[in-house]
């Protein structure tokens, strides 16, 4: 018998957008249409497809969705202007600046020009602190939708032991104080870690977010671990190995349609939170 | 032959106040006087004690040093009042509210409202998100203690393995952070951490910050671990059992003169950068 579970993204994502459309329902009776800026800088073409997509996604749900594209040569102050109007555009819910940004803008800068109530996306450091101590209004998108599956599938986490790899500021970071303040007890580890595949080897949940191809392997894995990859790779490939990892895990995200499709919904609600605040 | 190394808070602190001494020196003759008010709220003895100590520290460096008692009927708006007084006063570098706070205050709220560049005890969740991500002012001050108790002695961080018992938001999440930063893989354990001391036995470096007195015993550790014991407990003893701890360490903290005074000094140092910005 076979009770393996498949995380499927999609069923979680479409739940989530169920959800969402009698509250922006709700919202466009009271005059308010919840609106989503994304900021795109250069001509980076996966940039631009990742931001077609959410530009997609919002139109098809009833938000509204601006893309102002600014040419690759703009500079940091350039870019703080755009935002900072932005932020003083009452009409504006949410902004999301594309990562990454070309080299000779100061992207920390940028994201923290972000303002704290319109950083749906959850980059700036304000937002991530207030998230790691438990009250903030919009995590990361990533791993906000990797707690969204665990908590679909009824995955517990109190006093499990959940092992990240990575620790990027939105990604690692934010999914291991989210993990940590669900009880999980939380080992984060990176590039410098020693010993992966033994500390994976204890892992009751591992969370992959480090950007390389198949990085994890299925003999790293307890068995019946929980796998949630939150890698997105050159040939449709995760940071997981799936067909070894399959094997073992007891629950596990394919790639695509694991994370990637739940990350852009939580963009979604996130941005439909913030229309609302501004009603209260 | 016995190179256990004892980590004395002591030498660290004195080493640190007197690189502050030169410092204060020229804020002086800049005619900034470096100034921390430490704000206290009712009656509880051991503050009182803390506050006391925070400030003849202070008055002995020649940081001026002021203390506003409040009545321990104190509101959260009251306090606030209070806070916001104390942001606005070009006078004042350095705010710090002592914890805790009686029960009918936001405690939380309370610290939220100090300014970023005046919280030299590292309590606002956008300067524990800014030490997160690498860039903050001013870490916790307890944490970077213990980081500066590392460097001190030449502890290497680079790849081993720290495991922090205890996640409060001024000490067990930000030294996380500060280990993580310091490409350190890092695991956090607190109450609901099924096996603690399996963990543990994994640790090259163990930071006790649980507040739990002599929680930790010795026959957890792995033979030459490095301990680092941040409580402070009833009886003058810390979070480890310090006599079997000793035994398998191959350096440790003592509790009282070990993590303590550090965290004083750290303070300090912090409440002089704040004073040098000014003139920035």
């Amino acid at each position: 018998m076979d009770n393996k579970i498949i995380l499927d993204g999609q069923k979680v994502s479409t739940h989530i957008r169920e959800e969402l459309k009698p509250r922006i329902e709700a919202l466009k009776a009271n005059g308010v249409v919840p609106s989503l800026v994304t900021i795109l800088v250069g001509d980076d073409p996966s940039s631009a497809t990742y931001v077609k997509m959410k530009g997609n996604a919002c139109e098809k749900l009833g938000i509204k969705s601006q893309k102002i594209h600014l040419p690759k040569e703009t500079t940091t102050e350039e870019l703080l202007h755009t935002i900072n109007e932005l932020n003083n555009d009452t009409s504006v819910h949410g902004i999301l600046l594309q990562h990454p940004v070309p080299s000779q803008i100061d992207e920390r800068k940028a994201f923290e020009a972000i303002a704290l109530e319109k950083d749906v996306d959850g980059v700036t450091s304000w937002g991530y602190g207030q998230t790691a101590l438990g009250f903030g209004l919009y995590p990361s998108c990533t791993p906000a939708a990797i707690l969204n599956i665990i908590d679909f599938y009824n995955i517990q986490l109190q006093g499990k032991h959940a092992v990240v790899v990575g620790r990027s500021p939105i990604l690692g970071k934010p999914v291991s104080a989210l993990l940590l303040n669900r009880n999980a007890t939380v080992t984060t580890c990176h590039s410098y870690t020693n010993n992966l595949p033994e500390l994976i080897k204890q892992a009751d949940i591992v969370v992959a977010a480090v950007g390389k191809p198949e990085f994890i392997k299925g003999d790293w894995l307890k068995e019946g671990a929980v796998v949630l990859d939150a890698g997105y790779n050159p040939g449709n490939v995760g940071d997981v190995e799936y067909s070894s990892c399959y094997e073992k895990a007891s629950a596990i995200t394919p790639v695509p349609g694991g994370v990637g499709p739940v990350t852009i919904s939580m963009l979604l609600k996130h941005t439909v939170d913030a229309a609302e605040r501004t009603l209260n």
